[in-house]
């Protein structure tokens, strides 16, 4: 399958404009999978809850059912971060549109930093969602982390990791998530944004160098740190199947659950 | 502190050169903890399990002994990957040889290859030592691979994790450890030996780029892939014990416990 992830640029607090953006984008070009940016229509500065607030959307909902189409029109598996409403709860999630124009929900479990103030932290645990055959788990960002997240997603049988983000820092999560490859033996599909975001007093300023990690750890491909455009490489999902390090070692079979402390 | 690492060749069956070599090297050098390759007295590549057993030494023991007065001879910490006899058993282990003449035992926890085929599996599951409060934990090698056990380790309040190595991929463990690092937000000395042993028709050649990493997963000092010395760097174990990501973020409150399959 041919995988890519888009890294571009969103402009704050305009999802009609941005979506305007990913569709062009998407639309030119041929993938099975494609991953976008956390929070990918709305931005990410925020200065209250009620920014957010007022740009969520509900799954379900006027973003979700354009990019249902998409997915639906290209034949590809579109993952992107979104402002989920929900209630009275805002969820910073990654949404998965399937080729037959379902959607399914991941909601972030690790919040980073002010996110707290503004975001609910995820309730959904960590799903791993089998679209024809490909089995793929979704992290936001600051999840990277935690290796726990995608050793539970691994150890659910996800192949793949789609990880839409807006990195501040460089080269920490390229090193991460190239970890997170190789102690899993999984695909990794980093999508970072850049660029420079500004809303009243606050600035932070996002990183790129988005990446695709094989199940060796090597990096497939990398953008930029201001780089806008749709990377892609050809991944054979089944190859994460095969958990063998050595003829002698696999990977979750040489786990010491009996001693480890978590 | 002063801490580094010994990065060199120990000669296969040679215990006595190799501990020649060992005491001539830590003589020379101002350190406070200096940490060696794994299996750093016997080498590593064997044919079977008696050549194992023929090499392998108690704990103390003749070896052992003449290390622990080394420690206390230069007031250092010494860390050595150790072939450790007990009973009918032997263990890969690492030995922590405290500036009081003590002497602590790890037992690798996650054999490799055929390292499956000689020694047995570590019993003594994963001991935090404090030494003149530094909290040190120690891994052996493959032990890297497993995001658990550094975090095991961690979540004891281990400061500084000592790695003695006999690694034969380049650039893997160097990039694990680093994640290790950000991730618990610790110390790590990854000790790796260099050289080709070569016993029968078995050869292994191993990969040295010894490093140490900081709690941010900076690179504070690498030796070279063929290179022999002591590499030291100042650090303050400390630092491990701020846990902050962001003030809003610690690393371990953040853990979503709750929802880890594990």
């Amino acid at each position: 399958m041919r995988a890519g992830f888009y890294q571009f640029a969103p402009a704050l607090g305009e999802p009609e404009q941005n979506l305007k953006k990913i569709t062009d984008a998407l639309s030119g070009c041929e993938a099975d999978l494609a991953v976008l940016p956390e929070l990918a229509l709305t931005g990410y500065v925020f200065n209250d809850r009620q920014e957010v607030l007022d740009l969520a959307e509900t799954v379900p909902g006027k973003s979700a059912e354009k990019l249902a189409e998409l997915a639906v029109k290209k034949k590809m598996t579109i993952v992107t971060g979104f402002a989920e409403k929900s209630g009275s709860a805002v969820y910073n999630s990654a949404l998965l549109f399937t080729p037959e124009g379902q959607i399914r929900t991941y909601r972030k479990n690790h919040l980073f930093h002010e996110e707290k103030l503004f975001f609910t932290p995820g309730d959904l645990g960590f799903p791993v969602f089998n679209v024809k055959g490909v089995k793929i788990g979704l992290l936001v960002c600051f999840d990277h982390l935690f290796p726990e997240a995608a050793r539970t997603l691994a150890l659910q049988g996800a192949q793949v990791i789609c990880h839409p983000s807006n990195l501040v820092l460089t080269g920490k999560a390229q090193v991460t998530t190239r970890s997170r490859s190789m102690e899993n033996r999984i695909f990794w599909i980093l999508a970072n944004r850049f660029g420079t975001e500004t809303n009243g007093d606050k600035s932070l300023t996002f990183s790129g160098c988005s990446q695709i990690t094989d199940p060796d750890g090597r990096i497939m491909v990398q953008a930029g740190g201001f780089e806008e455009g749709f990377f892609a490489v050809d991944i054979n999902p089944a190859l994460a199947d095969d958990k063998s390090v050595t003829p002698l070692c696999a990977l979750f079979q040489d786990r010491r659950t009996d001693i480890y402390l978590l």
